[in-house]
């Protein structure tokens, strides 16, 4: 199934995507969050089925929200793709490398970002997004973690590389919580429907391709990245996994970072595209 | 005033303690969350000289738990004081260096704290914390920053140092967010009866000294803290700062770590003393 929250920020009405047409959820849950990913979707199959969700008329001139409500907890994982080690500078990693972003950098896989004041740096990075659907706490195997798997999301984790890299005693998370930094979406495709061991990923600056890759290439596949996040942290119901992003980004320096009135395009194969003007 | 919840995990009463006597505040507030804490709090002021708060009778046979609902955020700041950036290796930082924890970390002043599995560099750091009461973002001086402060907690920033240090890639998250590593209270004081530029904190594991300093040597004061993370983040009502640990921990090589069945204890002047037995 497909999931999407629609309207104005803060006020979005969950709606599950049918062909689509989007049928309003609001009878069933208040929310796209960790308790309705963490139940049986089956009442969804039925309401469906029964036609008892309305039809949300008028829904293509709906600003579309993040399709998840605010996550306990947003996991980022670091230089996870070989390529883009490289174009940092860096070695593959051999274990995990995490980061977290704030949850209040969430915002609709359309809405304008603005550049951080003074900032000159800012980057985009297109990642496969992983929602969490039950509770993973000391998680078995790799191969049992895609069982904690709610569902999958396009995300651009923005980066301001001097916060990040220059004036952060080498601790990331300081260029990544800037406001509007975590456009998620526009839907959330639930596990059953996606293969997540080869999507392709792409992004553009301005009509320009800059990412082009696939997560075939990834370092720490999914089931890998829950089971090992699972030994050192409690991932809960409706928490988002950013996990990594490939070569193409302006770190590089083959490409000029963003400014003003950009426009940043990202999309995953099945999971939908976003367009960020920024501001 | 002193805030704190008392009762089982997961469903503790919000109180108001004076004297050493504990009142019910479930008339006023459902807990002592962000939208209580960014509110005035003249109406429990009234209430309590109007005797409309009812004592909780046996409040010293409840189990004590952190005095501040979930926040949406912890934000810790590292190598904030000199002498511990000495013992742990590195040289005092020019700028803030952070990192994150799980909110789900959070435990009670008292609660048991599991030794992750296998680990044998599992460390106590008594921090003192900040509790945000009013939205931050942009703030224009860390004289203004204070003024965003609801109030201050005494926190144990526990972390394994294998995690943090040796298998992580250099990030330090990694090592900070195993079950029950963020011991909070045993109360909330508010800002207008603290002054967090002088409070000596102190921490012992089974009975025995070791660190003992006092914020006047933090680098970064909390205003100076709360000005500088507002330039890259939001902080909101509720969410949590750890202001850094000073020098005394294990991971000085003159204690050792700790092991299931120690006694960990921390306590900063005016906000309380908590106790830990490891398992």
């Amino acid at each position: 199934m497909k999931f999407a929250r629609l309207g104005e920020l803060g006020r979005e009405t969950p709606v599950v995507m049918v062909n689509g047409r989007s049928f309003d959820l609001s009878s069933l849950t208040a929310d796209i969050d960790g308790a309705f990913l963490d139940a049986d979707l089956e009442p969804v199959e039925r309401a469906l089925a029964d036609g008892a969700l309305p039809e949300i008329e008028g829904a293509d001139g709906l600003r579309v929200g993040a399709p998840i409500a605010r996550p306990s907890a947003i996991v980022c994982v670091g230089m996870n793709y070989a390529a883009h080690a490289a174009e940092s500078g860096s070695a593959p990693p051999t274990d995990l490398v995490i980061f977290h972003k704030m949850t209040n950098t969430i915002g609709g896989p359309d809405d304008a970002v603005p550049i951080p004041p003074g900032s000159t740096k800012t980057d985009w990075e297109v990642e496969l997004g992983v929602v969490i659907g039950h509770r993973a706490s000391y998680v078995s195997s790799p191969e049992e973690a895609l069982g904690h798997v709610a569902g999958y999301v396009s995300v651009n984790d923005f980066s301001e590389r001097e916060w990040q890299l220059e004036r952060s005693g080498g601790q990331w998370s300081k260029g990544k919580s800037f406001p509007g930094f975590s456009p998620v979406g526009p839907w959330l495709v639930t596990a059953d429907e996606i293969d997540p061991a080869s999507l392709r990923l792409r992004s553009w600056v301005n009509g320009e391709p800059r990412q082009d890759s696939s997560t075939t290439d990834l370092i720490f596949d999914v089931g890998e990245i829950i089971y090992r996040l699972s030994q050192f942290l409690v991932l809960e119901p409706g928490d988002l996994i950013m996990t990594g992003t490939p070569e193409g980004v302006a770190l590089s320096g083959r490409f000029p970072y963003l400014r003003p009135g950009d426009v940043v395009e990202v999309e995953i194969e099945g999971l939908g595209r976003q367009r960020q003007v920024t501001r």
